[in-house]
């Protein structure tokens, strides 16, 4: 019998009405006899009250105490699945991230999954029973409750999926699927019926959020076949509908080198830009300049190194807006100084276009109508970073919606 | 260093100003040299809140789900006692039942202690830390979540400070102590600076709602100095006077010789009698009146059995008013017929009412002053119970506030 893991987010776990349609959605894949297990999330909004309530109490709580209370979300959530389960009657069993021992590291507030205990869930499924296993946590060495951080739920469903060696792990959601691109920035956006695992990894980290990055790094480490579908529809439609609905992340690349070159545009508008003047050029400099900014647990994005003049260059990086003040402030207290550099400036109006598509390896030229295109539109080109099959360039923040939609034309990504 | 254990209650923790106030009181008691392990409840309302999300479901929810849901407002209550103690400078760290191994039976929403692993509790106070302990909840053999039922975190605080050896275990709730009988009855009630703990199980399990029943069963198995206190004091009141507050439930019977020959009254508004009618007078006939009602759960109270007349009786008993209709069920469906009665009748519109004192049992005349003050007040009575420490009786509800002011006059229970 085929396992099939369901996830639902938060707004689909929204209240008990929700709760129980997404109980006949589940019932109607078991009666058509798979073997599901259901990671869901919490109640939206429950996770943002309860660490709230320690928000109020101190401006920095300890992350082992916000996990030991942001957990509780997710054990509400399948405690009431199961209630809205056995009450259409179907045999169905609640288990807390501890319970199914999903081990992971202490990197409390955003722990990663080091494996599942799949024998207790593998004996109630085999009992005819449908399994309700708590997303976005996880248990550590020590017996503290830890959590993987925002969309982790995304993440712990491939991880039981793949756990479990499911046939494929659905994630029930919002939107009804991978798009070209944002739809609310281009209105005829078109939905891909497959994507490659590589192509939605770059689609994820730059911005369309469909899914929790770790949760596709995830999928493409067990080769997890993992669908984005919605959670709107019908809870009662024809399964053979619901079945090819939304889009597949699928990890035969065959699949999708027929289809156009490029996937899709995109985009994030959080991103900010710092430059490094009068840099004296030689070896070891990029490290003391970005190793603090590490250090202090930044992410940086993009890296410019200019040609150096006179023995001096300029080094440009971008990082997420909102440590922007933070990368300053190391900058100016621990680099500046050090490096003996002759000045620093940022600015925080900017945003990242990419167009992203595995096709792109065997095509030559996309580099060149992506700088051809935005040059028509007059829009700037602040930097360049380029990967085998993505290439993004930093623009100011007001030309982003006109970039992506002269993208998504110039590569005829709209529906036909 | 002595250790102390601290349960706060529901409305204690109700907001975030609250859960701070008693981090504030924590602390005191651990700047004077005490090692200190607190019991929370969950944040006044939150347990209703989501077993009512529960029942919007399903009107009969699976137990052990509906202890995955009841347990999490506690989860949520330590972890936030833990970061208000670690924002006013202390090390703090929380725990579930499971991971501190609060063993439990799997009677789910009512289960018992089993034992209790103190290895780790025992290391970090050691090492300096306050220890704050999910109260109300456990884990039984199959790893499952158990909780104890209502007020069950007074049970939990009593169990760890039991298996900790704690000097004393301190209840903190609305009520500054135990009284002689209920103040909003009686104006002049005095609060007891010590009660025997023979004495609190008779006034908690008729109606002083101060404490958990089973925690003082706890307490006297165990012999734990438990001292119920008020937690609307100012939280840094002197500790010496904070120390004297309250009622002490002592175990040396000496203390309380001295004292007054009745300790308090106690009462019960949520009874209901019921009266089976010519019953054949033979042996066996209490247990298959009874053993049905047991059987169905209900647990029947005060019960007599009339001079049988001709080899006819009558057997009367009391069941808590809310199991009053299945009881009368019971008895249609699988006794009357069976035992051949000519009759049954109920009546919900009864009250008990008890005097409780250790010292009744070197002192005559307890009971025929009683009765002498309930006849001087023109007050019928239904039955009588007897027990070592206590007489009660029952009689018409109308009556009972009357009677309680009656009797806590005539025993000189006043305010001096």
């Amino acid at each position: 019998m085929a396992l099939i893991v369901h996830k639902y987010g938060g707004t689909s776990m929204g209240s008990t009405d929700r709760i129980k349609n997404v109980a006949k959605r589940v019932a109607k894949w078991h009666d058509a006899g798979y073997q599901i297990v259901v990671v869901p999330s919490a109640m939206s909004g429950e996770t943002n009250r309860i660490i709230g309530l320690a928000k109020e109490i101190s401006a920095q709580p300890d992350p082992r105490e916000l996990d030991m209370i942001a957990s509780t979300g997710e054990q509400v959530s399948v405690g009431l699945l199961a209630i809205a389960l056995q009450a259409i009657g179907k045999q169905a069993v609640s288990y807390a991230g501890w319970q199914v021992a999903i081990k992971t590291d202490s990197a409390h507030t955003k722990a990663r999954i080091s494996s599942i205990d799949d024998a207790k869930v593998k004996r109630d499924l085999d009992a005819g029973k449908i399994v309700i296993i708590t997303g976005f946590q996880g248990v550590d060495e020590s017996g503290d409750i830890t959590t993987l951080g925002r969309g982790g739920s995304d993440t712990s469903a491939v991880a039981v999926a793949a756990a479990l060696k499911a046939k494929e792990c659905l994630i029930y959601t919002d939107v009804d699927g991978v798009y070209t691109t944002d739809p609310r920035v281009v209105s005829d956006a078109r939905r891909l019926n497959t994507v490659t695992f590589e192509e939605m990894l770059e689609m994820a980290s730059l911005g369309s959020k469909v899914l929790q990055i770790r949760s596709v790094e995830f999928a493409g480490n067990y080769k997890m076949p993992t669908r984005v579908l919605s959670s709107l529809t019908d809870p009662l439609m024809p399964l053979e509908e619901e079945i090819k609905s939304g889009t597949l992340i699928s990890f035969e690349e065959d699949t999708n080198m027929e289809q156009a070159t490029i996937t899709g545009i995109a985009f994030n508008r959080d991103e900010a830009k710092i430059t490094v003047f009068g840099v004296p050029d030689r070896p070891g400099i990029a490290y003391q300049i970005l190793g603090p900014v590490a250090d202090a647990n930044i992410e940086v994005d993009m890296i410019i190194q200019n040609q150096s003049v006179e023995g001096k260059t300029d080094f440009t990086f971008t990082v997420p807006r909102v440590e922007y003040a933070q990368a300053m402030q190391v900058l100016s207290n621990d680099v500046q100084a050090n490096i003996k550099a002759t000045g620093i400036i940022g600015d925080t109006k900017v945003s990242k276009v990419s167009v992203v598509g595995v096709g792109m390896r065997s095509h030559v030229g996309i580099a060149s109508q992506m700088f051809r295109t935005l040059s028509e539109e007059g829009i700037n080109i602040q930097m360049i970073s380029t990967s085998e099959i993505k290439i993004s360039v930093l623009i100011d923040e007001k030309y982003m919606e006109l970039a992506v939609r002269a993208l998504h034309k110039a590569f005829g990504l709209e529906n036909s």
